[in-house]
């Protein structure tokens, strides 16, 4: 079926991938630090197998281990200073970590908990005094923390947890309470086992004057038993990575000096006097929340690896199983040579490269950010908001690919020896922890509708909903990016206003300004509503609960542009040849599909009549069959370690 | 928020729910064994915890133990003659196994292989001395078998099985031997532990003929050892359904009596004569499998029970949590108040209630064919059709459901002590197993395509491109009931040719022929596409991949449809009162929000205006609004024993 395409009328020739050349592009300047992650996954290939073998304690103690062990290799360590025995880039910290997401998610779970929640707060919240009794023993993983931060009454909504944290100004410490069962810290990673730390975040009380959530460092455990004061209870078996021991902990008048509390945003002074450099509570606490940006860009770039090892295992063994006869009389046909498992994979396929480039891009910004040391206050902010967006959009990925391809290798991907069952179950959680996807895209659209505005931290749903109908529509589309950059459509396409239907289909400016009117008619059309329902006196939270399907579009709508644009950008530096026909070819199939998922929301809105809707629905389907025959050599192109695979029973 | 709509300016009154009422209209005619089930359920409800407590090991004999200990209360022998020890009643076999979905699903899985597969084999394609030999034993599960049909090589495309029978006149006996590892048998339930004997599905081979596949009872074990020239592995650990011991068999030249073959289509002479009345081997062939329907409409139901536990825990847990303050200034919201939420779950509950019913429609017509001794043909063509079409649409529900569910209980929903991780690993082979979701739909196309012609089950896929490229459009879609239905329309709908456009949303008849409408349409398209690739000279085979995804389409079109009129017919048949408007208002929920699904397609197929779409879109939304103060009665209704709930972290 392919054949017929390697030479059409048009001129188009059908690539071949250069596997090399292609992983080579895609592992880019972290190649080193991957190939020493993939050496450190191919060592440690067993923990697949313990994962299953081994009793819930026993995996949980060759986890840690095996953390440890991968601690000393340099690997984990990479996003702390090198003056506490880190390697001083925060962007290979992240590529190390997306590329460890290819192995047992609980090892890499634990490796986020220790070293990016835990000691991310201490590096970050904290100052010299931390970094110096804390950071050196963190980096190797003898000091085992935990970050205490979700409760079982409060998970996305942080501002509103009830641990207290009183100043006693008289012994200078303070004291944590757990006021009550709804306030006790629950899901906390390395708390029922392994932690000595806890980065406790608590409501700090000075002078009998609440100031906000603020973070503790607290010792839990000492030689195995809990610290006085701290209960702790174990989250027991979970639906996956039960390698890591999520916990509960409980405070009862636990007290800490007053240097517990880490101070780069806020300290107590010894006589009790509360002192921030961000005068605004709201702007402080999300200041301290910003910090750890690195654990939703993280997760991003993981989800994209667990997706990236489904699609590996189902598009190899789909290129080697055959069921029923088909295109010949005597052979049964390959799985990947029909239509529809061609559709069920290769979109999938196209979207998982174009988050790829997308997560390139925000590790990018991430490094700049984290590395320069001017402090821009928007670029902090849609740094954050992107790493919201792409985290949810990954994630949900993730779990829809993970269970295509499993369906698509029938029942040998229900067994445990594949590799399916254990990605299925550890990667589940990824769409709700280090915040739910749909809290964050309630942020992301909240970044777009105040356009990132200094007040925007300090804005709850109703608090928005006032700022956004206190402004013209116009005024709050001018300062849109997407309405800068459709101003340039009509430079760019033919047809003027009929840019949508004369514009051809595979040309990228066409496909870049459908996602940009979409997002800027949607932004729009939120805003309007939401003007309607106060204007017609409804109460804020009442419209904004109506309104919140539309909200929570835009910003899925919003993160697709960029990342429709990351991949355009990517495409268009790379050199002529086939590794550009190739990635090209993907991006057609991303955007396309991407249009063709929401084609009822382009004809809705007049920007996609039948004809060209169905128009591309063929070329989706055309463009599949010119992907079929690289499917193989883009997988490859990943460069997962075989031993991560594991799919005897389908890949033989 | 609801309260506002309690009185509208339309009349509209907000029903309440009874709960009790509701319950019983649901439970229907098979109330009482259903309260059996409930109480056994109830009675055995440890084994939640036995499914993570217990080493796979000894959980599988924990519930082989329970699936035994079920029997003795009658609940499992249902659809057995009474005279071997059964109930006697088909329906009420399939009630009973939908109810037993609300449990563990390793005990219903062991149950459905045991009862269902295996003694379903024994009773509809073996005869008397079968039956008398092995029936009795069987109901009372003292003697366990397996269902070795699928082979590591071929699943889904059964005919094409590796396995071979040779009959040997000279020792009256039949030798079955496995020729490579591609043919051993795999997955089977029971087959790595518990089962004694196994029939099996190999080529029948006599005087040098090939005869097609047949079944073979064949004793695999004794004393726990496997019998002679059967070599037994154990598949392992799976993803989930672990108290379920599946597992591979191999045959090296095992010898059976000429009686083990199950000869109720087809018998061997003594002196090797191949005789069966019917002739044609394929038809011969799908009338074996046809008897097996139970399975799939056991699973379909099955699929539905699961998509109740987890939404009966989501929507529960989302009318108690609060989280952020949106609607008062001090007291936090409940989720389900926010749109968003119901977005996510309400239509997922209505769709729930319209497969309810649906399944009700299947059991009901597999209870009259299966009990009513006449052999209408096209009878049961139909129900295999709706029964695989039913499977295929309700297991992909419950993965989508059991999803949603988690996601939206957050963390706690990851727990292993809530329900859901248990749920979605045990649910998750539902859409491959007993047909893959795919090539099922495939074969509810084939029915459609071919009007469940005689020659039917002869056909593969190009046997039915060449058989619909011999017919013309019109006599094709003449036959189909869609069309039948739609030549009402314009009777029922003002407008004429503009029904579409005039028709209320809330109007039953508006939504049914919008179904139809898409339906027939699809059809028509889906036959114009083969015949114009057949016409250019293209291979069928090609052709057929080419309009695939179409044709599975076409199919869930189909599916739906069939949904909706049962739900229709259902609330049709009810008395006025606060139940009726109530499933009034999922039915409307269901229809449009499937309308709206596919708006994409109506729009551009004419049938949609852009403004209309988005109407529906706020009709939806609307209809949320009205079902929420009813949902957490309209999942009580469902009656699930509150042990099975299971979800202390969530539920309190």
């Amino acid at each position: 079926m392919a054949t017929e395409d390697t030479a059409s009328p048009t001129g188009y020739v059908q690539p071949t991938v250069d596997v090399e050349a292609l992983a080579a592009l895609l592992d880019g300047e972290y190649a080193p630090v991957r190939d020493l992650v993939r050496t450190n996954l191919t060592a440690y290939a067993d923990i697949l197998e313990d994962a299953e073998r081994l009793g819930m304690d026993a995996f949980r103690e060759r986890v840690r281990d095996v953390v440890v062990e991968l601690a000393a290799t340099g690997q984990t360590g990479m996003g702390f200073p090198k003056a506490y025995g880190g390697g001083g880039d925060v962007g290979a910290s992240i590529a190390a970590f997306e590329t460890l997401a290819f192995g047992d998610l609980s090892v890499l779970v634990k490796t986020g908990v220790q070293f990016g929640l835990f000691g991310g707060a201490i590096l970050h919240l904290g100052t010299e005094r931390h970094h110096e009794v804390y950071l050196p023993r963190l980096v190797t993983g003898e000091l085992m923390g935990c970050f205490a931060m979700t409760e079982t009454g409060h998970g996305s909504d942080v501002q509103s947890i009830g641990t207290v944290a009183r100043y006693d100004a008289e012994s200078q410490s303070f004291v944590l309470t757990t006021p009550d069962d709804q306030a006790r810290k629950d899901y906390i990673g390395n708390a029922a086992r392994h932690a000595e730390l806890a980065v406790v975040f608590a409501q700090l009380e000075v002078g009998g004057e609440q100031q906000g959530v603020h973070a503790f460092v607290v010792p839990v455990r000492s030689g195995g038993q809990p610290a006085p004061g701290v209960r702790i209870e174990d989250d027991g078996r979970k639906m996956g990575l039960n390698g890591v021991d999520n916990g509960r902990l409980w405070f009862d008048g636990v007290r800490v000096p007053r240097e517990a509390l880490l101070d780069r945003f806020a300290e107590v002074t010894p006589d009790g006097v509360y002192r921030s450099p961000i005068e605004n509570p709201g702007r402080r606490f999300f200041t301290m929340l910003g910090t750890l940006v690195q654990g939703r860009v993280s997760v991003a770039g993981a989800a994209v690896s667990t997706s990236k090892v489904a699609l590996a295992i189902a598009v190899k063994y789909a290129d080697r199983r055959r069921q029923f006869t088909a295109a010949s009389d005597t052979e049964e046909q390959l799985l990947l040579d029909y239509g529809v498992h061609q559709r069920r994979l290769l979109p999938l396929l196209a979207r998982t490269y174009a988050l790829h480039f997308a997560q390139d891009a925000v590790r990018t910004r991430l490094h700049e950010v984290f590395s320069g040391g001017a402090e821009d206050e928007l670029a902090r902010r849609e740094l954050e908001s992107r790493a919201a967006g792409l985290k949810a959009l990954a994630t949900w990925h993730a779990t829809r690919t993970i269970q295509e391809c499993r369906e698509a290798c029938g029942g040998a991907g229900y067994l445990g020896v594949n590799r399916f069952a254990a990605l299925k179950a550890d990667s589940d959680v990824f769409t709700t922890f280090e915040g739910d996807n749909h809290v964050l895209l309630q942020l992301v659209a909240k970044g777009l509708l105040t356009h990132y505005a200094s007040e925007f931290e300090d804005l709850d749903q109703r608090g928005m909903v006032r700022y956004v109908t206190g402004l013209a529509i116009e005024t709050l589309l001018e300062r849109t990016s997407a309405h800068k950059l459709l101003e340039r459509v009509r430079d760019l396409l033919p047809g003027e206003d009929k840019w949508d239907q004369e514009a051809g289909l595979l040309d990228s400016e066409y496909q870049l300004a459908m996602l940009r009117f979409r997002e800027e008619h949607m932004l729009a059309g939120v805003a309007r509503r939401l003007k309607r329902g106060v204007d017609q006196g409804a109460h804020p939270g009442n419209v904004f609960s109506q309104v919140q399907d539309h909200v929570i579009a835009v910003a899925g709508a919003h993160v697709e542009r960029l990342v429709l644009e990351a991949f355009v950008e990517r495409v268009r530096q790379l050199p002529d040849g086939d590794e550009k026909v190739a990635l090209g070819l993907l991006l057609d199939l991303f955007a396309l599909s991407t249009i063709e998922n929401d084609r009822a929301w382009f004809m809705e809105h007049g920007r996609l009549s039948g004809q060209r809707s169905k128009a591309i629905r063929r070329e989706v389907n055309d463009l599949c069959r010119k992907v079929r025959p690289l499917a193989s050599g883009l997988v490859d192109a990943w460069n997962i370690p075989p031993e991560m695979l594991r799919s005897p029973d389908l890949l033989g």
